[in-house]
C-alpha cells in the first residue's frame, strides 16, 4: 500500500484512503461508522468486516439490509453462497435458474429454498417480540441473541457473522430501509397474521433519532463508506439531524467511500464527499473517493490499518 | 423515436423501452409502478412526471425521499433549484459554498435555509397527525392534503407537484427509506419532542405490505424505474411478498430500467432484468434496459407513449 | 434542446455544446474539425454525418479507420449492418457467430464474407496505385475515386456515403492509425507480395504534417468529438504542432466532446478538455463535455445547428 | 490473489487472469503480446513493465505512442513525472498551469519545457536516420540505441526505461499510432525540413505487416492487454492478417484484458473478448476481462505469475 502512494489514480486513492483510515483509529475521540451498501457479503466480505467489528476497528454500522439479512444472517444459519460460471454473467441462462429455484447476483449463486428458510426464520423472531415500533437497530439486536440462543456461534460449531460479531461487541447495526430485504419478507407475513391486532413494526425515524445521537455522544466521527446508497446518505446527515436537535454537532471529520459510481448523474452514491461538504455534512481536510471495486479495494484499506496496529489505541 | 429503432447502444434501447411502455399502458389490466431514484426533481424531470401522473400513466410510485420530499415538496412550497456555474460542478468552490449555506447536487443549488423551512414543515405535519405508525404512503397523502389546505395549489397561484397531482389523482407514493432525506429531520424533531410519549413512527414493513396489496390487486404489473437503488429493489419485491402471503401472483409482466449503473459490482442497481428473473420477479419477455443518464432518456420514453395516446384507455 | 438547456447533468450539457457547435459554424473564421471513434457507422450515424459533410457543417474529419472503412466504406459498396437480437449482447452465441461467420459488434452483426470484400477492395485500390508513401488522407481520396468511377453513388443507385461525400465535397479525413482496421489487411496482402520491391506505404507522419496545415491555414479553429481515442488527441495536438513548425497558432476556440469515458483513468478519452488547455490545446471559454453515449446525443447536436441554419454563411 | 478466487467481481476476475498469465508463460510455445493504452507509465506502472521485459515475460509490445515516448522515453532522458494535488484533478487550476507550461495527466504533473527536450530528441534521431519508411518498431529500436549511444542507462547512472530493456532483450515494440504523441512533433520537424526531398516516414502498414509475422512464427499466442485503444484492436488482428496472408493461424489462445470500459458503447476498448472470439481472433476457453482500474490490477496479475516463477521455463 505504500508503495501505491507514489502511483496515480485509483492505487494512489487507496493509499491516502488506507494512511485516513488509520489516522480515523489513532484519534481516540473518533467514532467510526462503517457505511456498507451492494452485495458485499456474497462477494466475499463478510470476513473483512468481521475482523474490522472483533478488533475494534468500527463502532457502528449503517447497511442495506441485504448484506445484512440475506446474506450474512443466512450464512451464520448455515446456508451458503456458491461460485457461478462464467456464462451465466450476462443472464444466458436465467430461464433455467428460475425453473431450477437459483438466484443469481452477477457472478453468484444462491439456494432460493435456502432463502426462504432465512424469510422465515425472521418471521419467527418477529412473532417471538413485543408488539411495538422497533428500530432496525433493535431488531438486529434479537437476530443476534436468536443466533447465540440457536448455537449458531463459532463455539458451538456454527460460523461467525457480522450479525453475531456486533451482537457480541455492542457494536450497533442500522438498516434503514430495513423491509427492502429478506427481512421485509418476515415483516409482511407477520403483519398480514396480525391484521388490525397489535404488532410488530419497524420505525424508520427511531433508526435515524438513534444513529444520531450516537454523532451527539463522540466529540469527532469518521464515515468508512462502501458503495453508496441509502447507507451514505443516512451516516452523513445525522450532522444535520443533531443540529436540528439543537446539539452544535461538527461536520464528521475524517471520510472516505470506495465506490465505481461517478458524479455525473447527479446522484447520492457518486456524489463526491467535497458536495456533501457543501451540505456541511463532511470536512474537507481528511476526504478521500476510491474509484474502484470493493473487493479490490476495501481488504488493501483494511489490512494497512490492521497491520500498522492502529487498532491498539481503541477500547 | 421511431428511427432510433434502426439505431443501436443507447438508441435502440431507449426505443425499445418506449414501446413497452406504450405497451404497458394498452394492457388494461396492468397496474403501472414508477421507481424514482437519484436526484431527476432538481434535474428537472418534475414536469414530465406530473404529466404522467395527470394522465393517468402510472398507477403507484415508488421513490427516494429526496425526489418527494427535499425536491418535489420543497418547490411545492414555492422554493427553487438554481443553474450551479460550470466551475462548481467538480467541487472547487465548495468550502465557500458552505459558508454561504449554498447546497450543491452535481451542477445544481439549493437554497440550505429554505431547505430548513422544508423540515420544519414536515416536522409540523407530523406534529399535526395521530400518534401511530404511519406508512411513508399515508405520510405523504398527507403532505398532500398540506398543500391543498395551505392553497400551495395551481388554482391558487402555487406551482403544481408530484405530490399534490397523486393526491389528487389517488396514486400512492411509497418511500421505503422515508427518513433518509428531509422528511428523517422533521421526523427526529418530533420524536426527540415526544421522548416516551406515544409519537408518529413510520413503519417500512408497512410500506411494503401496502404495496403488496397492490401487486396482488392487479392481474399484471409492469415498472418504469428511473435509476435503481432501494425503490427498483422494493418494487421488484412485492411479487416474493405476495407469494410469502400465499398469492399466486404473477412475476412484474413488463419492465423498464433506465440507468447509468452497470452489471459489473454486483450491485442491485445495475443488475439486469435478465438477473431478476431468475430471482422470479421480472419476466423475461417485456424488459429492457436503457443505459443512459435519465434527463436524457425519460423524457423521449414518456413523450412517446403520450403522443401515441396510449394512455387513452386508462380510467 | 433548448427546453434541455434548463434541466440539468447530460441534457444541460448536451444543449450547451449545441449552442457552442452553432457559434462554432458561426463563425466564419473557423475550420471544424469532426472527430469519430467507436462504432459509429454501424451504430446508424452514419446519415447524420454525411449531412454535416454534404451542408458544409464540417471541413476535415479525423476518425478511426474502422468507422470509414470497415463500416462507411464497407457500406458505400452495398453491404449492410444487421440488427442482432438481444440475446447475443453479452456473448452467449459468439460460438455460433463464429461458426457462421458472423461478425458481432455488441449489438450489431456484419457478414465476415462480405468483410472480407471489403479487405480485397482496398487491396485493389492499393495495387492501382503509385509506389510511394502516402498520408491516409491520400489514400481515403483514392476510395472516393474509387466509388466515383465504380459507380457506387446515389445517382448511379448506389448508396451515399462519408468516403463519397467527402470526396464530392473536398472535405480531408485522416486515419492516423489507418492500418488498424479493414484497410489493413488490404495493405498488408499489397506489402507481401511486393517483398523487397517498391510498394505503398501509409505514412502516419505526414497525416500529421498535413493536418497540421489545416490549423495553420485557419484563423481560429473548433472541435466536435464524438468519442476519444487516437483521433481526439491527434486533432488536439496540431495546436502544438504548428508552434513546433515555428507558426503562432491559437489554442482550438471551440471543442465538444461527446463521451462515455470518464476521467478517473487518466487516459485520453476520459480526460477533460480543461486538462487539455493546461496542454495549451483547447480554449477554455467555449468548450464542453457532454457524458452521454453518442447516438443519444450527436443527432440532437447536429440537428439543432441544422434547423438554426447556422451552415447558411459558410462556403 | 489465491484468496481472491474465492470472492466475487474484480477480484475474481483478477485471479482468473493472473492463473491464466501464469499459464500463458508455462506455455512454451506461447508467443506473449503485451498491450499497454492510456497513461500507465506515467501512472507509475514502468517498473513493473521493465520486470516483464527484464524477466522474459513478454516477447511483443503493441503500444500508444504515449506510453512508450512521452512517458517511458521521457523518463529514461532523466525527466520526472510529477504527483499533483488533489485539488487539481478536476480542472480547477488548468488556467494557471496553463501560464506555468505545466501539463496535467488527471491527478500528475510534466513540465512542458521538458516534454520539448523529448519532441526534440526524436527529432535529432529522425535527422541522423536513412531516409525511407520505417515501421515504429525499427524506429523505437533506434530510440533504444540512443538511449544506449549517450549513456542513459542504469550502468552509466542513468534509469532503466521500457525502450532500453526490449532494445536489450530484443522485444519489438510497436505503437501503430506512431505520430500520434511525442515522436509526432519531431517528425513533423523533419518532414517540414525535408520538403520535398527524400525523407523518414513511419510506414503503419509496415507495423501491422512485422507483427503478422511474429504471429506466424509462434505456434500460440496470448495477449495480456492493459486499456483498450488501437493496441488492443492492432494485436488481435493478427490472427485475420495471417489468414489474408495465405498462412493457417491459430486464435489467441490466451487472452486478458484489464480495462474500465464497457461494452454498451459498443467500442472497441469495452468489447468483450468473448465479441472478439464471433471475429475469430481470440479463444473462448482462456480468456478474461478484468474491470478494474490498471495500477490496482497489473501489479496483482504479474506478481503473481512472477512470484509463481513461471518464466523460469522460458529463454
Ligand atoms: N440524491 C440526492 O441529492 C439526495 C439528497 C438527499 C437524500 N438522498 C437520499 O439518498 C438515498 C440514495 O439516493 P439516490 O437515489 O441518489 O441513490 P443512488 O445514487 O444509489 O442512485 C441509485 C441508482 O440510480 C441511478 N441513477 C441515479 N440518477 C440517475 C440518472 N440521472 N440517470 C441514470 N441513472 C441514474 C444510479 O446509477 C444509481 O445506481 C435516498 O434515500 C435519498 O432519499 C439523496
Ligand atoms: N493519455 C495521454 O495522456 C496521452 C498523451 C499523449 C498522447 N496520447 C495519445 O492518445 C491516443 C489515445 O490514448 P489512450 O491510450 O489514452 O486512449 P484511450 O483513452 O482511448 O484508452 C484506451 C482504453 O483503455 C482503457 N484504459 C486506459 N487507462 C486505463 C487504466 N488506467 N485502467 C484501466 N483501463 C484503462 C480505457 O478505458 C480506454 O477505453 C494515443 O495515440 C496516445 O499516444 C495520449
Amino acid at each position: 500500500v505504500d508503495a501505491m502512494n507514489s502511483m496515480a489514480y485509483s492505487s494512489r486513492d487507496t493509499a491516502r484512503a488506507a494512511s485516513i483510515y488509520d489516522m480515523m483509529l489513532r484519534d481516540t475521540d473518533c467514532g467510526v461508522v462503517l457505511c456498507l451498501a451492494g452485495s458485499l457479503i456474497s462477494a466475499g466480505l463478510q470476513k473483512v468486516i468481521i475482523d474490522l467489528v472483533r478488533n475494534n476497528m468500527v463502532d457502528a454500522i449503517v447497511s442495506t439490509g441485504a448484506n445484512i439479512v440475506d446474506q450474512d444472517f443466512f450464512e451464520a444459519l448455515g446456508f451458503n453462497h456458491y461460485i457461478a460460471g462464467d456464462e451465466y454473467k450476462y443472464g444466458a441462462g436465467d430461464a433455467d435458474l428460475r425453473e431450477m429455484a437459483i438466484d443469481r447476483i452477477y457472478d453468484t449463486f444462491i439456494d432460493e429454498d435456502e432463502l426462504r428458510i432465512c424469510d422465515e426464520t425472521i418471521h419467527q423472531i418477529t412473532n417471538s417480540l413485543e408488539h411495538r415500533p422497533y428500530s432496525s437497530r433493535e431488531f438486529i439486536r434479537e437476530m443476534g441473541a436468536y443466533l447465540v440462543k440457536e448455537g449458531k456461534t463459532p463455539k458451538d460449531g456454527g460460523r461467525d457473522s457480522i450479525v453475531l460479531a456486533a451482537y457480541e461487541k455492542n457494536v450497533p447495526i442500522f438498516c434503514p430501509a430495513f423491509s427492502d430485504c429478506s427481512a421485509g419478507f418476515g415483516l409482511v407475513a407477520h403483519q398480514h397474521a396480525r391484521q388490525g391486532k397489535p404488532m410488530v413494526s419497524i420505525d424508520t425515524a427511531k433508526d435515524f433519532y438513534e444513529l444520531t445521537q450516537l454523532k451527539i455522544a463522540n466529540p469527532t466521527t469518521g464515515l468508512l463508506m462502501i458503495g453508496g446508497g441509502v447507507p451514505k446518505n443516512f451516516a452523513q446527515d445525522i450532522v444535520v439531524a443533531a443540529d436540528v436537535l439543537g446539539v452544535e454537532a461538527s461536520m464528521h471529520k475524517y471520510a472516505i467511500q470506495i465506490t465505481v459510481a461517478d458524479a455525473r448523474d447527479g446522484a447520492l452514491s457518486g456524489s463526491t464527499l467535497k458536495e456533501a461538504s457543501s451540505w456541511g455534512k463532511v470536512d474537507l481536510t481528511y476526504e478521500q473517493m476510491v474509484y474502484s471495486e470493493a473487493t479490490m479495494a476495501l481488504p488493501l484499506i483494511a489490512g494497512y490499518a490492521f497491520h500498522k496496529n492502529a487498532q491498539a489505541a481503541r477500547k
